[in-house]
């Protein structure tokens, strides 16, 4: 394994199957701006890797592309916060694969925690997952793009984490401020 | 007064003066999804007020534009949580009439917290920070876009937050990501 494994927690930002806003199953386009960022928080909590996972072949073609450009040549001489970022992001056509892949690297299965916004009654605590990952199991956070994971992911998954929870009744933070604070409560010293 | 104070914490953009990424002094573009992302953010924590301040006439005509464009028809009824969002959001030229706004707003001129990914002698800690807020002394939090605030915003708030603080050395975090950090260290229940 050429990785320096730094913890074992591990990120999935999943373009399918995702809700759009009418409640439908819909496979949603990659945003370049959530690589970078999500690649910048992912670094800076020392997550392990960081999988944009999407059906679509020009969709991967087109994360591999942004990442070659910075990781190499100009743009890695250019900018070299983004190309160390960038290190830790991959790219997977779905969950089976990414969770596959995660088994070989870490020689064990990781532990599938879902995210949302809603409670479930297989919802698990921030502090309780925090002693998972202390415990060094290989955690596998999975986040939605588009109005949030389909319910099959939910069911599927060995956890879903807790709710954020802000104040009062608002409930839409955008994928890349939900997950800033999710690493931030579950990683940070 | 029309506005409902939720608590008297209020966050400012700053787009002028900030470094860029040769340490130069710039002002920098507005971005509109910053405008997006963090309205949502702020809403989330019940942030009382959001200003986006830059010097340039045609940049604070298009966040006005924007923010037209979803409190008001189409765009509102398309998509009620962005509304939602940006009814804390304004617009100011600088810092100076960031700070005179409040002063009125508040009947008192709020403490100014400067943020950024360095230590101070000034610097203020999260617990200490979320006593003040508790005391309801209203609070300024600001934070430059680019490459961060330039020294003398630094010099004249009167604290400077922590920096956040990952784990190890990577320290470029996107400001979306840092403010909603932040804001869920100093907000959230």
């Amino acid at each position: 394994m050429a990785d320096k494994i730094k913890n074992d927690v591990h990120l999935a930002l999943v373009h399918y199957p995702v809700y759009n806003k009418n409640g439908e199953t819909v496979v949603s386009s990659v945003t370049t701006l959530d690589v970078h960022d999500i690649s910048r928080v992912v670094r800076t909590f020392a997550v392990n890797s960081f999988y944009v996972v999407t059906p679509l072949k020009t969709q991967r073609q087109l994360v591999e592309r942004l990442i070659e450009h910075w990781m190499t040549g100009y743009g890695a001489e250019y900018n070299p916060t983004r190309k160390e970022a960038l290190q830790a992001t991959r790219v997977t056509h779905n969950l089976k694969e990414t969770v596959s892949d995660l088994t070989k690297r870490c020689g064990q299965k990781p532990l599938t925690v879902a995210t949302g916004a809603k409670q479930f009654s297989n919802s698990i605590e921030f502090r309780r997952l925090r002693e998972e990952i202390r415990s060094e199991t290989p955690i596998l956070l999975v986040f939605g793009t588009g109005w949030g994971l389909e319910k099959s992911i939910l069911n599927e998954a060995d956890y879903v984490l807790d709710p954020i929870g802000g104040i009062g009744e608002y409930n839409h933070l955008p994928v890349r401020a939900a997950i800033a604070i999710i690493l931030d409560r579950l990683l940070a010293r």
